[in-house]
Parts: C-alpha cells; structure tokens; sequence
C-alpha cells in the first residue's frame, strides 16, 4: 500500500490506475478510522476497484478552533487499518498542501445544509460541501463511499456530485453499530463511562420513531415517541429528533401510506459530546 | 467538425481525445460568436490541443427572465464561425440537458463576486461559478479560454479552478476590438447608431485613468480623470469607473510604484445596454 501527501501524485497514481482499465473507488475519511471506515473500505475493496482512502482533518467545517485541534489524529494507525481492509493508496495531504491560499471558493448545499446538524453548526456543511468538491476534482471519475451515519451529509454530497457532474457516483453505506446500537463515531471516545452507557438511547429513540411511522401514525406521534424515550435518560440533552423525507430532510408533513419511506433524524448532547443517528424507515 | 447535445457524449469525446495522447482545450461560450471568441478559438486551435467550444445560455446568471429570452441563439452561425477557426467539437445542450432537476448546489467566490458587476447584477457570478464549474468537470483536465473582456469574470473562473483543482489551467486572452476601440460584446449590435458612435468613450475613459496612474497620480485621480472623460457623452450614464488591484478587484488605494500594475474597470449604461470594459496598465 502507497502513502501519498501530494495532490498531483496523488492525481497521477489514479490517472494511470485508470489508464491501466481499474476503476477506482474513493472513501474519503478525517481519519481516526474505526469498523466503520473499514466496513467502507471492504465494501470498495469487493468490488475488484483500486481503494484510495483519504484522510484529511478538513479545517473548514470545524467552526470553532479548539473543537479542531481536539480532533483525533492517528495517521500511523490509520495507514494500518486502510491497508488491513483492502486499501491500495491513502492520501494524507497536509492542511498546506489543500489550502496553499485562503479558499475564497464556497461550494453549498443550501436547501439541505440549512437545517439540523446545519443549524446549530454553522458553515459546517459548507466547508463539507467545498472540500469533498476538491477530494473528487482531485480524484477524478471514481465510486465514493460515505457512511450512511452522517445522513446529512451523505445527502448533500451526493446532490453536489450530481448537480455539477463531478463524475462520481456516491454509494451509501449502512451504519455500523456496537452491540448495544451504539453508532461508531470517532467522538465515542470521548463519552465518559457513564454517558457511553447512557448513549444506546439515541437508537432505541429511532426504534420507536420507526414503530410508530409503520403502524401509521402520523409524524407528531413519531417525534412524541422518540422525545420520550430520550427523556427517560437524565445524561442524555436531545437537540432534535425529527422524520423527515428522505431526499429534501423537511420534515414529515403526513403519516406513511403504505410502501412509502421516510428517515429518522436524532442528535443530542452527552456531557461535552453531541452524537448523531438516523435509520430508514419503510411502512 | 461534430457537434454534440448530452453531456455523457461529451465526457466521452473528450476522454477519447486525451486516452489518444491529445490535450483538450475548452472555449466556453454563451454563443452569439464573434470575432472575440474566433480569436480565442484560433489561440487555442494554434496550441495543437483538440477544441471544444461550448454554446450555452446559463439561464443561472441570468436576474431577469426577459434579458434571457432577449438573448441571442444563434447555434447554426456558431457552429460555421467554430468550425472555421478551428474548432473540433461544438457541445450544445439544452437546458434540460444540464440543470436536469433544479440546482441545489451553487458555488461561489464571494469576495471577488460582491463588488462591481455582482453589485448590480445580484446571483450573476454564483450563476457563472456555478455552471463553470459544471463545464470544467464535464469536459475534465483542459486549458480553458476566456477574453480578459470580462475581467472580473476572468478572476472568479481562474480563481474557483485553483481553489477546487478542477485540473483546468485558466487562460486570459486580450480583449479584441473594433477599429475605434470599442470592446466587442454581443451586446453591441443592441446599441443605436447614436449609441454606437459614443461607445468608445468606455475605451477612451480608460486610456485616460491609465495614463494618469502610469505618471504616478492617485487612484483618486485616475478615477477623476475617467469620470471627466465618460461626463463628455452625453449618452452614457457611468455605473462605476476605478482602479483596482488586479488580483484581488479591491480599489487601489495608493497611486503605483515604478513597476507596479493594476487594473482598470469600467461599466456605463447606454440607453438599454450595459456595457463594461477594463485595461490593465503598468507603471
């Protein structure tokens, strides 16, 4: 397996694994790579691709400088995982070599960006949209892979890479989940052993978000259904927990009809740690 | 010459053309072509690369409905003016063809958009950012030809394809102009007679500020000296007359050192048309 830090060796390998007739598949990570990045990577290795796995702490979508720093910087073990998973190439590139000059350029999302996780982190998706617009531009035509943990997200950067015909196809992949339901996240570490027992809530929350919309009731009796549950754990502050359409993320105006779907949104606040969730759910 | 209407023709054109070992050169235009863009056509032509000259009119950069349906569609003459000064492929889509669903992505170079034309023209540079970026993702690693005539568009493309390594190399050509001065626009075949003939006072405001910066005067009076010159006709109302810093479209602040450049842009309303030129000038 290559490390690579520079784009245009990075651009070069992948060009020539093009030429060469491979098909390249992309998971774009900031690192602290857990079992789901590496469910990612499987999942990109079983399709016979060249793996790159990029990892980058992307500066843009951390509104606040401390929350940055904090963030969890494991290279070396990350270079382990990706290789024990079936990638070919990571691409580590410093905060120098993808920002040589102050981004004037804002690539956005709005529609999708403006609510949840949006609202309350500000310019968050905006810095998601523009550097995941530079991970492809970089990268070329290839399948992206993203965790369908960060829902949000997910949705946002599969409407940017259609919208402006990036070229690459973005695959959703399912959560992977403790035991217990717990989503893997990088910020699980930081739960105090109290929170962390405390965290499986947030998925019994979407469990009888999901009861309700499949025996059909409406959307209200949903979200009741999902506070209640949280309010039943004193550790744990919900920020939102919401149905929503699955493409446009506004909220659920009506009960399922038969057949249809719809998602479940959740985030709440652990102590000093926000999690996120969020499940299909099919009447 | 082959002219082409779906995007996914296009890609494949083009990557055929450089899988051969030919680069690419791309002329994105809005049609209505004229000697401006032959000009940047034969420029890209003379390199040896394969030219494509895209028509299309972004309606995204449009404020107005009427000013879109008012503009020229010409596609028949701009393929003959294509085709003869060099081009290999004409890529004409509809606007089906490129906003399939409507556009929840935009992009945007904010401080170089805010002053100026996107001062008056509220959205026309995200309009711009947006559907260039579009056209270089479509078309893939190519040298893109742009007239220095709309300067400030000239800054915004060349700065979104570095900012998000779209692996375009933004090319500025000179402005190409009439006889008496005047920038060709496609604007101008709106003008009156009367009109016409006062038109070159855009031009002749230019020489005069650049004159006065290249003899060391302030931006102050280099902005006087423009003003002076446009106050003569009566038929133009100025909208804007300044020197700015050419990199960054800021208004200079401090008259020039030996050796120091920058850029002066005009733009002034004549009867029902805008028109808008720049110069740049060096002490």
């Amino acid at each position: 397996m290559q490390v690579i830090d520079s784009i245009g060796a990075w651009r070069k390998a992948l060009d020539g694994e093009r030429a060469d007739g491979r098909h390249v598949a992309l998971v774009p990570t900031m690192g602290a790579l857990h079992a789901g990045h590496a469910a990612l990577i499987e999942r990109a290795a079983a399709t016979g691709a060249v793996v790159g796995v990029s990892v980058f702490v992307n500066p843009l979508q951390f509104g606040d400088r401390a929350d940055l720093d904090a963030y969890p910087r494991t290279l070396e073990a990350d270079v382990e995982v990706a290789a024990a998973h079936g990638a070919d190439y990571v691409f580590a590139p410093s905060a120098a070599e993808m920002y040589p000059r102050p981004m004037a350029t804002v690539v956005a999302v709005p529609a999708l960006a403006a609510r949840w996780e949006g609202e309350d982190r500000p310019g968050h998706f905006d810095g998601v949209a523009t550097v995941v617009t530079k991970l492809f531009a970089q990268a070329g035509p290839c399948r992206a892979y993203f965790g369908a943990k960060d829902y949000q997200q997910l949705c946002i950067v599969r409407r940017l890479a259609a919208d402006l015909d990036l070229g690459v196809d973005v695959v959703g992949c399912p959560t992977v989940r403790e035991a217990d339901g717990l989503a893997l996240s990088s910020r699980n570490v930081r739960l105090t052993p109290a929170e962390r027992r405390a965290a499986p809530v947030l998925r019994r929350a979407l469990d009888a978000g999901a009861e309700a919309l499949t025996v059909g009731a409406t959307p209200a009796a949903a979200r009741l259904a999902m506070h209640a549950t949280v309010a039943a754990e004193p550790l744990v502050a919900l920020h939102y927990a919401e149905p929503v359409d699955a493409e446009t993320l506004e909220p659920l105006e009506d009960a399922l009809a038969p057949g249809a779907g719809a998602r479940l949104l959740i985030a709440a606040q652990l102590g000093a740690t926000r999690l996120i969730d969020n499940l299909g759910v099919t009447r």
